[in-house]
């Protein structure tokens, strides 16, 4: 085999001649990499596109397919459904949602073209229903395709964004409404002629005397090619969850879930070719990450408690928002408590462990092996406090606020030794808003983009997720980058007096 | 000026002479670069230092002077005081301290052969007077130079890694024992014939056509210089805390913490120039934090309140790791309770706002505006169980356990609103032990090496911290990269058979 590595750009000097020559070359045929590609096309350039597996689609085709939108007085689906969204609301909710390391530029920027990307999305063909579905879900199991996919009726966040919800997804009838997404997504970007190299691996990028990235080298058809790429790369290659050595070094808290959310290619070439020629990687030790314990949604009536038998947060919040903080636990270690009134299985995780069952408080307390009535306090505080509608310490809404009093009573064990969390990663290069990778100075490197989740984009905090953030985020993201690498190429030239819109517009 | 930049590396070809030759380029004169510079020189490479301040030291010239060493049945001060400490116990203790990135191998190095990196600090005339000073303190006032400088006494720790204090302080009166350390080193290392360049900025990196590092270019006597470094070249020029640009982008919950702890150049050069040849950075996101809270030790009895009223860390351990905490708690808010028996103003922070004082605690509940009856139950079960010398949630030490029982009461404010808090950064270039920065695969890129701050190290978890675990790392890992850098250079091929001790052996 090549010596190549994506952690070692190949010199311009080394290169035997062009295999294969284009204006935009994209690693990646995911959701970051097609919307590059399609709009990469619409500025008039020649786009070729790499993808390692033997079809596009990317992890998103294994996603529910939820992108997370709004604002601008909400999407036509929002509107329908008497939820008049607004862009302060969404934006505030995207910063607060971002965590410490959330990128004002980037989440002004989408909050105020939410709305524009959802019509681009469904003039690619995404089919979306555009019906309500109440309650609280991880994924729509019926044909309905906007939901309440975060923490936007929870506290802290509805105290200071005005909550709507805002995940809207693909048409589809079952989970994973992602193969939908990506099928139109696709299948357009091939329409209009982007070329898609099928089973094709980044072996590393080329680099020029400047620094500059011109191109790269591919495996493909058995042998290393040299592509030549006039205006740029465009690197939409996934995140690094697939790669367990990356995880070990960038992330390693990460390792506590044993499953990932990933199609099976997020080996983080992406970010590895990034980092080979100088470009900065942020956030990498974040991570989304997840054991939903509802549906069914009686569930969050319950309360969570650690081995101090203290509650450490609102329930009704966003199912990967509750699994950060049982993740940082003594132990690692949660229960969620259920009376007989509100006890049912996750339907994800229907063999969840019964950790305890008695016919009051104390019995559970005893065989979880609790400090003397720590867990009798916590409970019979909630229960005093449900029973008034209040919850002052935790601000759980008042629709969830019911007093476990009805025996017999259970502990459901959810820690990631006791079931299997999922996990994909957060972190990865910095770029630009436009796309550009940027250097440890914050400096574009010449000819390289990144989108998706190979870049660090809005979702930077696994605390902060919500279903929809990295979808939205690869698609509106990488038609950016894509658009930016054309421009580049020149190919774009005709079109430059028609700017993306900016921040500032 | 040049257009130099430490995120990008010159090309040889663009060289337009050679300024300075040299077989080990160290830039930074703290800690780690002092001891590169002795350890190169010792295996006969020619060295040149370029110390951007005036005068060498760097942070460490400003630090309290600790390092943290133990192990091998230990130090001849540590056995003095009859502290017997062992290897395993001191591996696990780093082990715990470093947190999930802990790296094994390296800290199963430090264990093996912390007592002769003590041997080998004080042949170098670094004074350590070797007399035990009981009880919990920051830095030794008087000139006792062994303390409890961790968690090694607090829960979680103690029930796994057998106790011994381990912060081994420079001989000194009074704060700052940091000055004396670094006289020591520097005056040794430019009698050894390190060749120290004072007043010389580092601009950036110089690499041949394969990428190895071959050189830097410094801005020196008003001019940039060409410096040619045959084995490679050594950063040792801190962290990054000073460059609030960095900290925003890279550790931006460090920005809560007003104060730095540095010599004032900690701008991230050596990390910067690291990612500009494809080097990985690990763990950029973690800081060390505090606002010492003691002595005096009565303190240390007091409890620690959340804006719930609820408690959350056993207060007997270090006061970074208290500071950690208090900065993950809603609104980053914290009291410190103490009643009339034990109260005092902190040596450290004699201003610390009184946010309220009350007869009873529910006047002092009501004053901070706590949920009703929080913070008085919290009061009472720890009042109940200290009475009774226990603490089972948090475990505090039965010794620092007293009910807070003798109005009138107070709560001390700590929050870096409310105060100071004073942060480094953790987070650096991923390297060997032996010091070679490695690239995005793991792989070591050639002629680059990285110790002290500017390289992930031992210390990699604000919460784990315990003083003088920078300056173990920084002068125990310099060693080794300076040694590395010129074995490169083929100076050190006299002692090839007598290799520095490794993690097998």
């Amino acid at each position: 085999m090549s010596d190549y590595s994506p952690a070692r750009p190949c010199r311009l000097e080394a290169v035997p001649g062009w295999d294969i020559e284009t204006d935009v070359a994209v690693v990646g045929f995911g959701a970051a990499g097609s919307c590059a590609a399609l709009e990469a096309r619409a500025a008039g350039a020649e786009v070729a596109v790499f993808e390692v597996a033997s079809a596009g689609g990317g992890s998103a085709a294994w996603s529910g397919g939820e992108v997370y939108v709004g604002g601008s007085g909400g999407t036509e689906v929002q509107r329908a459904a008497d939820f008049p969204d607004t862009t302060e609301a969404f934006e505030r909710y995207l910063t607060m949602a971002g965590g410490p390391a959330a990128d004002a530029e980037r989440v002004a920027l989408y909050a105020r073209h939410g709305v524009e990307h959802f019509e681009w999305l469904k003039a690619q063909d995404v089919p979306f229903k555009g019906t309500y579905l109440p309650g609280k879900w991880i994924e729509p199991t019926t044909d309905d395709t906007l939901l309440w996919s975060g923490s936007e009726q929870a506290w802290p966040f509805r105290d200071q964004a005005a909550p709507a919800p805002r995940g809207h997804t693909a048409r589809h009838v079952g989970w994973g409404g992602g193969k939908v997404l990506m099928q139109a997504l696709c299948e357009r970007a091939e329409e209009t002629g982007a070329r898609v190299h099928v089973g094709a691996r980044a072996l590393c990028l080329i680099v020029d005397a400047e620094g500059a990235v011109c191109g790269l080298v591919v495996r493909l058809d058995g042998r290393a090619q040299y592509v030549r790429a006039r205006g740029g790369v465009v690197l939409c290659a996934g995140g690094f969850i697939t790669n367990r050595a990356m995880v070990e070094r960038f992330a390693p808290e990460a390792l506590a879930c044993r499953q990932v959310v990933s199609g099976g290619h997020d080996d983080g070439v992406g970010i590895r070719m990034g980092i080979s020629v100088g470009g900065a990687t942020l956030n990498m030790q974040e991570f989304f990450a997840t054991l939903p314990f509802f549906p069914p949604e009686s569930l969050v009536k319950g309360i969570f408690v650690n081995t101090r038998g203290q509650r450490f947060i609102n329930e009704d919040c966003y199912h990967g928002r509750v699994a950060h903080y049982v993740l940082r636990q003594p132990e690692r270690k949660a229960w969620l408590l259920v009376d007989n009134a509100i006890f049912a299985r996750p339907v994800i995780e229907p063999d969840i462990e019964i950790a305890a069952v008695g016919e009051s408080w104390e019995e559970v307390a005893r065989e979880l092996g609790l400090p003397e009535g720590a867990l009798e306090h916590s409970v019979a505080e909630f229960n005093r406090r449900a029973a008034a509608g209040e919850d002052p310490d935790f601000h759980k809404a008042a629709e969830w606020l019911r007093p476990l009093d009805e025996p017999p009573f259970a502990a459901l064990a959810y820690s990631p030794e006791d079931t299997d969390f999922h996990a994909f990663t957060l972190g990865g290069l910095a770029t630009r808003p436009e796309g550009e990778v940027l250097d440890a100075d914050g400096a574009a490197i010449a000819g390289l983009y990144a989108a998706g989740r190979t870049a660090c984009g809005l979702p930077r905090w696994g605390e902060g997720y919500s279903s929809g953030l990295s979808l939205g985020d690869s698609t509106f993201f990488g038609r950016r980058a894509g658009r930016q690498a054309a421009r580049r190429a020149g190919a774009g030239l005709v079109h430059a007096d028609e700017a993306l819109p900016s921040a500032s517009t």
